[in-house]
This record gives C-alpha cells, structure tokens and sequence, in this order.
C-alpha cells in the first residue's frame, strides 16, 4: 500500500452528544466512491481530545468496517505519555488500522526539548506493530519539530511518514529532501495543497477534504499529469473554504460546511459551537463558488 | 474554610512506572507538618496528564485519607471537553474535594475565543457541586485569559477564585482589582509571590513549596506582619530554586529536588526524564543555599 | 545626583507638523513645579524615530535651558549603529544631558544575540562621557535582554542603570538583584510601578507621569513611608489611565491625554493619528475617575 | 520594464568603516553580467538602518551610475515616519530609481494596526513621483500585512507590487491572487524561490543572489520552460547556503560568502560581526557543494 494521495482527517459525527455510528457509516459510503486514498481516524478534527477511550474504539471499529481494505487507515494514536501512546497504537494495531499518527507530545512545552520528543517518537516506534507518521502541528501544539530532527527519525523503519501541518512550505521542503527515499510527506494544510506537491509532498491530510474530496483529489491528479495551471486554478478555488473550515471557523464550522454539502456534520462537542447563521450564510457561498 | 496561604500542587510518585501509594503518603506527612494552607492534587505538576482515570481517582482517594480536615484540598480537574469536565469534577467532589481547578481548554487555541472559555466555565460552575477555581497558565495552554474576563466569571457564586500562573503582576493586580470581594486570587509562580502579595493576592500554589513548604509560609507570614524586607529577603533566596524546578528543569527537576530534599520525588513518566548528574550538583548547590 | 524618582518620557510637541518650542517649553514650566525627579528626553514616547537629526537636537537645547539642575536629564540615543549610538551620545553629553538612555539594537533581530548585545553596550559606555542607562522594551524591539546580562554589565562603572519596560516584575526582580549595588534600576510600565518599588526598583520612567506626574510621585512618597495600603490604592486607580495612554491607545492617546489633563500634547506624527471623539471621551472619564 | 526576475538587495561595501565606492563598483560589475533582472539598493540586506542620510546618498549615486538602463534599480526608502518617506522617496526619484521599496513602520507595533498602515502605503503613494513596492518582512518588523490589505492597496496605480519575504507560501498565493493584475509579487526567501514562483511569483529579491546570481536565475529559467524538475533540483541544492547567508549567520555571514565567491563582502557595522573561522570554512563547504 503507497502512502499517499488525499485523506481527509475525518470528523467525529455526534447526535444527542452521543457518537452516531450511523452518520460516520453514511458519510463514509459517500467518500469511499471519492478518489481518496485513504482516511485519517481520531485526528484534531475528529475532535479525538473530546473522546474517551470507549468512544474511540468504537470510532475505530466502525471505520474499520467502512473502509475498503484498498485505502488507507491510519489512527491518531498520539497522547502525553510515551507508554499510553504505545498502549493505544497497538490497541488500533491490533484493530486493524495500517498506521498510527503520533502528534508531539506538547503539554510540557518548555520541557519537550528536541531530543526528548525523538526519543518519545523512538520509543513508539520500536513497540509499535504497524508503521507510525509524526503529526507536527505547531498552531495546536505550541512546538515545532524542525526538519533535521524529522530527517533523523526517518532513518528509523517503523517511522513511516509525517504529517506537517505548519504550512510552512519552505519547511515541508527540507523535510523531503532531507529524509529518507519512501518517507512520506504529507502536507496538512489544504491552502498549501498545490505548492506542497511541487516540493514533493506524497499527498495531503486535509480537514476540507471531508467536505470536498473530489476536488483535493483533482488538484493532485492535474499536477501528476504536469498540468501546473489547472494545478493551481484548482488550489485557488479550493483555498477561501479551506480557511473557513480550519483557521477561520475551525471544527465547528467544518461540520456545518458538512451539512451544507451533503455528508453528516452535526455539532461539535462543547466548549466547541456550532457557528451561527450569519456564519452558514458565508459558508454556503464559499461551497458554491467551489462547487459550482 | 479560608482559601489563602500557601499550597504546593503535589508531585504524584512513581515507582516502577506505577503509582506509590505509600510514597504520598509519607509526603503528606511531612507535608501536614508544616504551615501549608492546603494542597493541590492533580495540577500539571502532579502530571495530571500522564494519569488514567483510575491513577487519577487513586491519587485522589490518598490525599483525601492524608489530608486532615484542617487544610484545603483542591483537586484539578479541567478536561479539554466541557462535559468530561463537569462529569470528573462532580467525581473528587463526591470523594471529598473541596474546590477543583479547571484549566482553559487550549488544544484548538484558534477557537478558544474568551467567550468560548466563559462559556466553559460558567457551564461547569452551573454544574458542579463544589466552587471551582480558573487555572490561568498560558505557558502551558498557549492561552491568556484577560482580567475583565476573569472578573466577570468571579460573580458567579460557585467560581471561587484563580490560580494566575502567567507570572505577570500587572495582570494580577487587575484581576484582584476587578474581580468580586472575596474572589481568591492565587498565585502560581513562585518567582513573583512576594510582588503577588503586595497587589493583594491571597496566597500561592507554589510547585517549589513541595520541597521548601516553610520558605514560602515564611514570606507570607512575614508580609502579614508587615515586615517587608524580610519578606523580600526571603523571596530573593527562594527565586533561584524556584526556577530551577520549574522553567528551567521541569517536573524531572522538581522531583529530584524533592529527593535530595527528604521527601520522595522519583521519576517523572516518559516522555519526561529525570535530569542527569550535572543538573542533580546544581540543584544540590541551589538547595543548600536556601536551606543551608 | 542620585537616579530616582519618577521621570515621564516627555513627548515632543507638535504643531502644523513642526517641532513646537513654545509648548515643549510651557509644558516644562509646569512640570518644573511637581516632584518629579527629572524627565528622559527623546524616548520612545518622544516619537524620537520620527526626528530628524536638527529636530532632536532642538528638543535637547530647550529640555536643557529647562530643566533646573536640581533635576535629572536623561536622554534617549540608542540608534541601530554602534557608531552611530556612540557619536550621538557624546553630542548630547556636550549639551549638558546627565545620562543616555540606549535602546537594544533590534532591526536585525535574528543577529542580536545577547553577547552581540553586551559588545554593543560595552562600547557605547568605553567610548561615553556620560553614564548610560540600557533600554530594555521587549513591546517595541521585540528583543529581551535576561537579567543575567544586565547584572554583568552593571559591572562597568558607566552603565549605571536600566530602565526595564517588559513589565516582567520577576524580571525586574531578578535585575535588581543580581546587579551591583548602586545600579539605579528603573520600571517603564506605569501600571506596576507599585509593585516594582516593592521589588526595590529606584523609580519609574512612565508615560502617564507627562500628564499625571503627582499622582505618580506619590505612590512613591507611600511606599518610602511604608504607607503600602496607600500607595497600593494610588497605583490602583493609576492603572487604567496608564494602560489607556500606552497600551491602548499609543502616544496618540498620550498626548489626547496630555490636552485634557492642562499641558499641550497635540499631534502625534504620522502614521500616528490623534484619536477620535469617542476616545477622548472615554480619555476624559479616566482622567475625571483619577483626578476627581 | 517589466517588474520580474531575480534581484539582489545588494550589500554595501565598507572599508576601514566607510563606504567603499570602488567595491561597490566593482561588485556591479560582476552582477550586470549576469541574468540579474535589476537591483534592490539600501534594503535590509543593505545595512540602511547603519547609513547616514549622506552615505544612503552617496550608495544610491554610485548604483545608479553602475545600473544599466535596462535593469530596474529599486531603492529602499521606507522610514518610520510617514513624511520622511515622503521625502526620501522623492529624492531618490530624482535621481533616477525605477521604484521604491517601503517597508512597514514598525517601532510602535501595538499601534501599526492594519488601517494605518494602509494609510501610510497610500499616502506615500500618492506623494510618490515614482511607483512603489510594499515590503512585508515580519522577522525584522514584527508585523505581518495580510493579503486582503495588500490586495486593497495594490488598487492605487502607484503602488506596483510587493517584496513578501514572510516565507509563508500560502499568503504569497493569496497575495498574488486577490491583487491586481500586473501587481508584481517579489518573495523575499530563497529558500521557498521555487515554491514562490509555481504559485504565480513575478520574481525573488534574494540575499544569496548577492553571491550566487546564476543560480537563482536559473531556478526561474527552468521554472519558464517547464522543466520542473530541474527547477526544484537546484532550489535543494541552493537552500542550504541560503538559510546560511540569512537566517543563520546574518548579513556579517552573506558579506564573507560574498567575499568567498569572488565578490566584495568585507565587514559588517557594529554591532553585527563578521563570523569567525568555523563560519567561514562552512560556508566554504556550502559554496562548493553548490558551485562544484
């Protein structure tokens, strides 16, 4: 199985604050007729910090039951402690998930000193049963992990990839060149999709993917053919409501985008909101600007 | 019960990776000797974060067994969802607490807008069956909550107070300013409690009191009488160790230092270390210099 | 002369653009009558980066005829260039200033490594005939200089102060207490001028004393007598004007301020702009709340 | 002329601490040889903030006499005030530059909102006898101007494009798409040249092209004729050495690559230096992997 193409980290559909195993079931039936390459389970914008253990597993379950066994599954496994995160990897592992997103452990901030985060990576690897992908997401975490670091934990063959969602491309580009042949990169900012692949980037975890995987997954196709232009009309298209439904909105403007593009929203869990009209107002002009 | 003076927010201990019971509890009978007003379970020294649920509800039941009635027991119990929050906070306040901290929800910093966290915390205000007090600590959660924000949230009856571990005066002193009468303003770095006194705080949750609980009663009791240069005397000999187990060291510090102090300190969890022979000298040289 | 007390950093008045002798003057003869310890010439508040080389020499002539000898002048020649800084401060020693206060190079702030820093203040006072005082204002260079540096170059007998505008009371702590003794630390930010006395600061250099200057000099008075309660009420009811005409609203508001409080303000220099109507009346209420 | 292709933001020559004209010269002629498309004069990379007015004089005389008429000659006239830009914008008009480069105020940062920097742009613009260029470069100024405000300013036909040298490719994409057509979009990092160019860059204003000018010309070469390939190869191979002549050892690091590779570096102003021997020989090693 490549790793790579477009994945959406996907959202976690809730009904009476209670997980709606039925909404996850539909909205997957529809993406999995999409050119998506895969799916990301229990990422940030599945809302994995709002979930408890149980909630999760079922999260997994019934994703592993959705997805066809030719794309991809990756779990984010990532928690504060280097033994919980082993723990939960191999739980998922043993679930069937192809691979483990490990976010930098990041609530220690002043202590989670380079050295001390490749270790914590180090050490997941080497006790993990399937393949893991570091997730650096400095505007979440409050830490960066800067690209000689990555190159290094590259070497490690159970470190099978990252996610970046820095957006910094000048980043994302060393990260490539530095790290290993087969690593895979993938960019996790749908606004630097098009110049991400440029640099070389194996593919995309983008949270407006959820909502419009056909036309993340156009993007990548036109550049593969070397139709730069079209490439970049496309990302140019794409970029308004990819904000909207990250920095502008964040999850809960995602989930109402969801709603208005036909897969299953819903609310995100408190202290999140779902945005108000004016909001939805916006949101549907976005979606209809993209889609026509 | 009065909530002043000083506080340590206790380290829990581990040996062999797991939970020392006997360990707290020898802790908390050195502790209980001393002029500490109450404690505080559950902070981020206390490695709240590496904790399962039932480390969590353990740790709880020894402080509750090992604190006597005569001191506060303060139990932190902030969750990233509000829900989760109110459900654990109700949970130590059937075991016996008698406030919880809560922590700003930070990891979608984006969303986080000051309504959102009032939202937060007048929900589980609403909800809870002891006071709560806001825990500020934008060094962890990359989030600040403004004094006018604070201040508004102190007219609720069941939002008791704030443990403020930004370490900036001026914001302190306009939140004791303009926050209700009677709103407990404490202060969560050690560095500045002398200052913090002098604009009116009520007492310190102090990570460095876990070691050198008298040095710390010490200063406030010599502010209490009004005499300052003792006060201030005090505080300039305490600042060193201070920061050395806590910005500079970490958690991996603070424990050591409780070790070469008499009490058990232990190892922090991984990805969290304890520091090497260089660091123990340095502490050993700052130690003495306070105690000696 | 001993360097202490409260001095504003006076601004520069303008009127149809020009450098205005006769309100720089006016404005003197009633500062002159206050307790004010002196006043800091060509500070930020100065607008001094918006002088040209003949306009800040003028403002140097007229604070020099006056300000009575009985009072400190200080004035503000830290430019981007060793050189530059060096030349500029023997041409104001020559004029009769009794000290230069040198801002933190900071354009290239990637380079300003502390001991490129310490190189630069080191040469500056080798080559100054009057002392200098180091400028340290994290909010406008965007650079800090930690207290472990100002110590050590507290050791050359012609650096003899800092004024210290972080707002950091730990900071400034730390500074008064690792520096020789006799290093005249000076606190920049109005609203914990209270508690940086309490620290041992020798005085404040504060934007709110152009237009408040008693209210400012007798928080001081308070504190020297030990009337704490009282110089903690002044400080509290200081405050939001403090953070009104810097924080908030800029020199801008600083000078707005300055009209409505009796001396001449004016207005600020371009791309600063005098505020509008509805903040001047909210300057008013601050000032009437104050000044009763 | 059309406003594209590769310029550096040339040095300035100092020799025994003056500026060197027969370096300068010398250094010219060197670069007109190349497919430099013109020349940025008195940019950051220029040192300005270290030149007198006299010496900014004499290095723009000495450019214009050595710039053939066929490249463009840019200028670095951006002041803190609004009316000295003014003026020194129109002095360099008169002598002969083809556009001016204007940073963002910056010294007064909390005041720099969005609405008055837009209005210092315009009316600069509007006083300006020749066009200018925005120049947003967040590391040196501590202020990001978002797209949407370029996008607005880029409407006044006076104000022709912009040097972004944030390295944030996803704002460089916004910019280039909401502004005008024919607003010439410069990226300021040659680190992210390549990047920059695929999402529609006019050119890069580069501080390696002070010393290896073919090789950014030929990145945009191969980028025109398709060959992406070739392009992105030797962006990787040109990224080390550029990281290293900026972010890493500053301007003191470009001006001893420069003298490395055959040009006129010599020493930078105090307080920047120039680096010692281990700088040197690792920047002979970057150097030789790049030019073989």
């Amino acid at each position: 199985m490549k790793l790579s193409g477009v994945m959406p980290p996907i959202t976690t559909p809730f009904q009476d604050g209670k997980l709606a195993s039925d909404k996850l079931k539909s909205n997957f039936r529809k993406w999995n007729k999409t050119g998506l390459s895969g799916y990301l389970v229990l990422g940030s914008n599945g809302e994995a910090v709002y979930l408890n253990e149980k909630e999760k597993i079922r999260a997994v379950e019934i994703s592993r039951e959705s997805i066809p066994t030719s794309k991809i599954m990756l779990v984010g496994t990532g928690m504060e402690s280097t033994e919980e995160t082993i723990r939960f990897t191999n739980q998922v592992a043993k679930m069937g998930a192809d691979g483990a997103l490990v976010v930098t452990p990041s609530y220690f901030k002043g202590s989670m000193k380079p050295q001390i985060l490749s270790d914590h990576f180090m050490a997941v690897a080497e006790s993990s049963r399937i393949g893991i992908l570091i997730y650096n997401v400095p505007q979440y975490t409050g830490i960066n992990l800067e690209p000689e670091w990555v190159a290094k934990l590259s070497e490690h063959p159970n470190i099978i990839g990252v996610k970046d969602s820095s957006g910094n491309i000048g980043q994302l580009s060393e990260v490539i060149h530095l790290s290993r042949k087969g690593f895979a990169v993938f960019v996790g900012s749908a606004g630097v999709f098009f110049p991400a692949l440029c640099v070389g980037a194996a593919g995309g975890i983008l949270a407006v993917a959820n909502l419009a995987p056909q036309e993340c997954v156009r993007i990548q196709r036109h550049f593969n053919k070397g139709e730069m232009r079209s490439a970049r009309a496309l990302q140019i298209q794409l970029t308004p409501l990819a904000k909207a439904v990250t920095a502008t909105y964040g999850i809960g403007g995602l989930k109402l985008a969801m709603d208005l593009a036909g897969y299953f929203g819903g609310d995100p869990r408190a202290p999140l909101k779902r945005p108000d009209r004016k909001i939805e107002e916006e949101l549907k002009k976005l979606l209809l600007r993209l889609k026509g």
